[in-house]
């Protein structure tokens, strides 16, 4: 990422947070804001300021693609843990762009007729168009993260799983997509505390499930396959990286910059008349 | 509406934009900005005042539909001549709530596969779920706006699609939908500056096509056509609302009234535990 307006990143997040060779999900400190030289208040007012930026690129995007069908686009991928925050970064770096350029899609329990296929038939039909940012809200991860935790399936499959995403991936990279898969991470004690404040909060009491404990007791087996998710698949492609966020407002600036730093690198440009500019002011005119 | 906050708001947008019987769209002053008492600056910044009051109550509406199937949506049609500020509606007043909250659609030129089947088809698959606030940027009407005047189909299936439209909205808001249908209503001379603009700005260039001088010069048969859409389908539990749309704040600022009204008159509830918070505190404290 171009490092701009502030200089208060004082390395680029996505070489920092990027999931490489030797990584251990183990000695991430969920408390940690790497790389960034600010509090709180700075990283909400950094945000604030990084909205416009984005706002123009994604716009940029868009408009490219209006004229060149094989414009690039950008899947977001969003994993986690329960109340890690995945919604927040929805509302408030999503949010915060044009939802006529945003292709959001939350990932549910499967359904009877998604099970009847290959676990990949409905992430495919989610892809983002040309000129469009995709945000999966869980995703294909699920099967083999949930899916290898709670042997939802035996480890043969678990196992063809990690090659058929890798496969899927690269071909989404190549057909235009760039992909960038975000772990929020936040630690077990951290987690404790937010489903505590959603049982003590009526206005909250709709956002937790008893099932939440149940997954919460499989912590350790969770980091587990999260890890091998990351050995498996972060590739150079399609790079995985873990976000540190235990503080919100780190998380939110820390994919803020990591999109940034993807359409910069995109660098889309506003597409040149395919009319006769002056002919078409005439035209007007005259009416 | 309440009107809150703020009294600048001198009577209720959702009478005094409503069609009913013996409206004349004619009658309508593009550059007005009906009942509301103040000019840009304030409107902007009750837009913003508004925002938090949408983003509560759409949070609720949501909220409400994750335990009752049968909670009520909402369904925003937005139709308009080129360059009246859909887009900016859907920027800046649905921008501002949540996306995991919105079901938004662009209605583009039918496939071959859409004129295929009955021009409801399409339309029917992106009708909002239980809780979700559902946009529709063109829609089913397009069938008998520019159906009617370019002469898309015969002038009998025309009248066919009137009644075919009327039952279509009255299933969907007898089964929970509140449907708000809004026209942006700028005047011939400010389309004509607004296209001009985006002729003379290269950043603007993209969103201009030749098409739409052609469309332009039907001006005053698309007012027809408008006329005759208020007149068959302003229906008692699916409106039409015409909103003066010449000052781009006034009719953001309209828009967010009018869906302010109807999530006020749902008045959803956070839903109460299906669990015991007492006993899910302490199996979450022994973890």
């Amino acid at each position: 990422m171009t490092v701009t307006r502030e200089d208060r990143w004082t390395a680029d997040p996505g070489e920092l947070l990027r999931v490489g060779p030797g990584f251990r999900l183990a000695d991430v400190d969920a408390d940690t804001t790497p790389g960034y030289d600010g509090r709180k208040k700075h990283g909400r007012a950094d945000l604030r300021a990084g909205t416009d930026e984005l706002a123009d690129l994604q716009e940029r995007l868009y408009a490219q693609s209006r004229q060149d069908p094989a414009a690039p686009s950008v899947l977001l991928v969003l994993q986690a843990m329960d109340s890690a925050g995945k919604g927040g970064i929805v509302r408030h770096v999503i949010g915060a762009t044009d939802p006529q350029g945003i292709q959001l899609k939350a990932f549910k329990k499967p359904t009877p007729e998604e099970l009847g296929h290959d676990f990949l038939w409905r992430v495919e039909k989610e892809v983002p168009e040309a000129g469009y940012i995709g945000v999966f809200d869980r995703s294909h991860y699920e099967d083999v993260l949930i899916g290898a935790v709670r042997e939802l399936a035996p480890p043969a499959e678990i196992e063809r799983r990690y090659g058929a995403i890798n496969d899927f991936e690269r071909r989404l990279t190549e057909s235009g997509t760039r992909v960038v898969k975000v772990m929020l991470h936040i630690s077990s004690e951290e987690q404790k505390a937010r489903l505590m404040e959603r049982l003590d909060r009526p206005d909250k009491h709709w956002k937790y499930n008893p099932g939440d404990v149940d997954e919460r007791q499989l912590w350790p087996r969770y980091m587990e396959a999260f890890q091998t998710v990351f050995d498996r698949t972060s590739t150079e492609r399609a790079p995985w990286y873990v976000v540190p966020a235990n503080a919100k407002w780190y998380a939110r600036l820390a994919v803020q910059a990591l999109l940034l730093g993807v359409l910069e690198d995109i660098d889309p440009q506003w597409p040149t008349a395919t009319y006769d500019v002056a002919a078409e002011k005439r035209r007007l005119a005259a009416t």
